[in-house]
């Protein structure tokens, strides 16, 4: 497959993630990095010798021998950004989220779509071989109808002061669920609670009801003694597991439900009358096995194939805008504390 | 100590666990058993050899000889049968919610009190070894000031016809959360989902604030893959997991926070101004002992004690009005789908 | 199916546990319990209120309403209490290892045959769900040809005075690998060490070859921080683990292996040429679900069939001598330092 | 500190991680690195484009340039490369074992004597944080008197044809317990079992005792469904579990023991009688914190701060002489199947 020449703004914490991957990827030429800070040009150059340096966004930009660029700034930084790439004619990869506003990311995406570019979000987890897996387990039938799907992000650091624990860390979330269950959102709400900033939530439960009584449960934290990425899926024939630490069990699928029956016999008792309308099915349980694929690299794979096939990556801009729209919907609802519709 | 006459109403699921308890204590004489189905007489005859049998509640709170009467019947019947009990003058122990509404629970209160009867709720959760050694821990602020705490109890089944998953499981949860924190409730909210049956949710999340910004948020569900029995408790100075099927790591205290420091230097790059105002503290753990006594004997043995020293139990009936509170406002929220005060 | 009668001697630490499910077993009467100890029986009369209660093993056999005997005194006595009974033409169940020495057992299994009664010994493992799981597993032929076995048994007490950690907890893991494995043993070694009494030792490592090249290697240890009873089985198809304290997963079987390959090309390097012949074959895990009857009610059930249907148990006399011998080998390599034949 | 000019021999599987550790490591300039396989060449290139590249060990080490020399090549060949570059008068780096014979490792270290060259052996668990935090436990008194070591180091694959099973894995073991220890070996034993190449150990169980009766035991394989790398050891005092691939708990320290007493009274039965001289003490446990350093980039620290300073390291020659001299007497146990001095 052809080379994409790619550049990549922003090699923060982040950022140096995305430029050894770039660097090592085998369509992929990293062209330049820019970032204002001599030292994270520094680290920069370990990783990736070949590159050009620059300082700011406007010199980069200049350098017009691109095909893409990647934009790994701060989020308040994320429109201005990636709207000068898309205006310089490049495709444009930004992290997540797309933007701070629905309102931004509806420009970013009518701009890509006017000059025909690629607009892709850094939804990384749609890369990730486990929820790929469960994706195709949902759609193939193998849970049954999904019921409720509960997931925990959770951690000691890193604080942010950009963004609160909903900006940060559910976008990863939602954008899996919404891949999961596709389908409209018909009412959110949100709780959250500020301890260490004054404003900035640093733990909150999202609540997400999709069509068809499908809920989606949000805990998050950057506040919580161990390191949680796991996610319960209940089906009405199957029930799943999925922890994204776990080296030997990643997905656990159990064989187990309650089954409505006809009503037999009481085992006697006061409790007892109709206790056993229902029966519990317990079988045998299972761990599918799952690629170890690095997900970055994924993505990266699928923004330069979007770019030489001129087609939509999984993450497109659209699904980072319903991100977005979903992130003002649960901090609107976290304000007022009052559920707001999809 | 004296000895106590006690009779059992309610020889279902959980008064097999009473019965078998009552029959075992050395400060406890199990006089009789009330069940109307003879199979559960019949079972309760072999936990108990020694005990009359009788088939109606008047039939057998006419055997005056008891000082207290256990109720473990369907939560519809806790008030009528705790109040007929109490006002045979007997002391009562009911089972978890203590009653279907405020209003009964109040009544069950007034009449204990008019009565210098013991009214006891069974928060059996108030009498297991690691509740209590958390509490310690909180009361002599190992932990600085408790900032959220979450706790999770789900299982697979077993479905209840009389009451959802909230009034069936929530009441153990806010029970813990009243016993630890010990504050005034400010607002509440709660969001279910009914998949079984029409208007009993199976799956609940329910959130309680209480006075100085201090969060419980509680999941509830008897349709999940795993029996989960866990909560976390963020404190400022440290965190705690609590493990309830856990053998040998029931509670695990993690010397873990985050301080706020002086801005110091920033490392370089876009992303890193600000974001270390905060320092990771993460020092070793611990697993501190937890007794393994049985907490349904520790309930009945406060049962006995209150009666025999004439004081209140800690599962006293103002503990459980207070829960029923609760839970009839979680209702009320859960079907207006807006947070009330506390 | 009809009821045996039964008498139990011996009521100590695990006596009780038999008295208890003797107590309430359908298909026993309890006739008597026999103890020297005064405390023992007054225990033993709360479990089981109905039944005679004798100090002298003379006196109990003497009552000769009985069909059978349970026996679980001290292991120097097994021989002698045993024969007593089987003398007194009762059937016999005796606690494991079935006697000290290989002349002992030999000469128990010669009496219950001259008199045909029932000689069974407590390898209660035998009776074990997941043991019976893994066993029909291997029999059709679900891990492929065995490899190796590894059992771990470890705890920290009950220090025994009477036999060594190899005594005490090792006939659970041989009666397993015996009943697993089911081909001649072939060489044995073993070590051990003694730390808290002179001459006993209180960890031991048992290795014990089987025909085949199939390998069973034993820990057993008094003096350990954790409780384990694990088994890995290695199949050429299949592995399993086996974890009997969990309560999720307590058999985990692998899709894994290594299966030999033709060499094709070499990788690059010093190391590679030869490391490709072989390939790592890694699928989906499951975990069967496993039934949790209680063992020691399946051990009893087996017995009272045994004499009701005038067939050898499972756990016959004659495993209780196969293990009996192995002990006396691997006692004698352990004292020799070195191995010997089966 | 100065830099210390290093040639890499040997860039396969292990080799490229030492190659990508030599390429960063501050004190390093990686000057060369050698491989036949223009395969290998090309992957080293990529993680140090800056290094000139060999195919002979002979040219390499006519390359003068360098002070020190990491050898990374097959075992059979860790001896004639290894002198060949002593003779060149470098300081040099050998991957364990040290060599494949006694007489080979002793020649070794008589070589790097004579010219006062550094000659390390690549034991890199010894830079490894938790071991060396037990290690400092062990040594501080914290455990009381070691009874006995279990390790485990289990895998699926890689199996390896130069060298088997013990060869290949159990120098990490050896030289964990040998640090650990400190003690003069009294006695060894083993047995391995080969079954996917004839008189290649695929399993193997080792048996280590040390003066003052100290067990070591060490399980290896390669042909083991899950990924194990464990110890227990066993004190007096306290008792530990290290599991080096737990990111939570790597460490658990446990209050445990089992404390002689005076024989007080017995609680009666037959078998309660002594079993009470002997008192388990179960306190509560602790996860002392480990430092996550990468232990290969430790093990070139010492490497190269040994050239610097002229001492010895750590993983000296000697240590690397004593794990093939039990590796020779284990091979020689499994072989004729008895116990071998020390």
């Amino acid at each position: 497959m052809k080379t994409q020449k790619i550049g990549l703004i922003g090699c923060g914490y982040w950022g140096s993630n995305l430029c050894r991957v770039l660097a090592q990827h085998p369509q992929v030429e990293l062209r330049w990095i820019c970032d204002p800070s001599a030292k994270a040009l520094e680290k920069a150059k370990r990783l990736a010798p070949q590159a050009g340096l620059w300082t700011t966004v406007e010199a980069s930009l200049a350098d017009g021998d691109v095909d893409g660029v990647v934009v790994a700034v701060p989020v308040e930084n994320h429109f201005h950004v990636a709207m000068a790439a898309l205006q310089a004619d490049k495709h444009v990869l930004v992290e997540k989220p797309l933007s701070r506003t629905v309102s931004e990311a509806t420009r970013l995406c009518d701009e890509a779509d006017r000059r025909h570019r690629v607009l892709m979000v850094g939804h990384t987890f749609l890369y990730n071989g486990a929820v790929r897996r469960i994706k195709s387990m949902i759609d193939g039938g193998e849970l049954g109808e999904i019921r409720y799907i509960f997931m925990r992000r959770l951690n000691l650091g890193i604080v942010r002061h950009d963004v609160d624990a909903l900006w940060n860390l559910a976008p990863h979330d939602l954008s899996i669920l919404n891949y999961w269950i596709d389908r409209p959102v018909v009412q959110m709400s949100a709780v959250g609670h500020s301890y260490l900033q004054p404003g900035i939530a640093d733990v909150v439960f999202a609540h997400v009801t999709y069509e068809g009584n499908i809920a989606g449960h949000i805990q998050v934290s950057w506040l919580d003694p161990s390191k949680v990425r796991q996610a319960t899926v209940v089906g009405s024939r199957r029930m799943l597991l999925y922890d994204d630490t776990s080296n030997d069990a990643r997905i656990v699928v159990y064989d187990k439900g309650i089954d409505a029956k006809d009503l037999s016999s009481n085992l006697g008792g006061f409790e007892t009358f109709a206790q056993h309308q229902f029966t519990v099915r317990a079988g045998d349980a299972w761990l599918p096995k799952v690629d170890f694929n690095e997900p970055l690299f994924e993505e990266i794979s699928d923004f330069v194939g979007s770019i030489a096939e001129g087609r939509q990556p999984l993450a497109s801009g659209a699904s980072g805008l319903a991100v977005v729209q979903q992130l003002e919907q649960l901090s609107a609802a976290m304000k007022e504390g009052s559920p707001v519709g999809g």
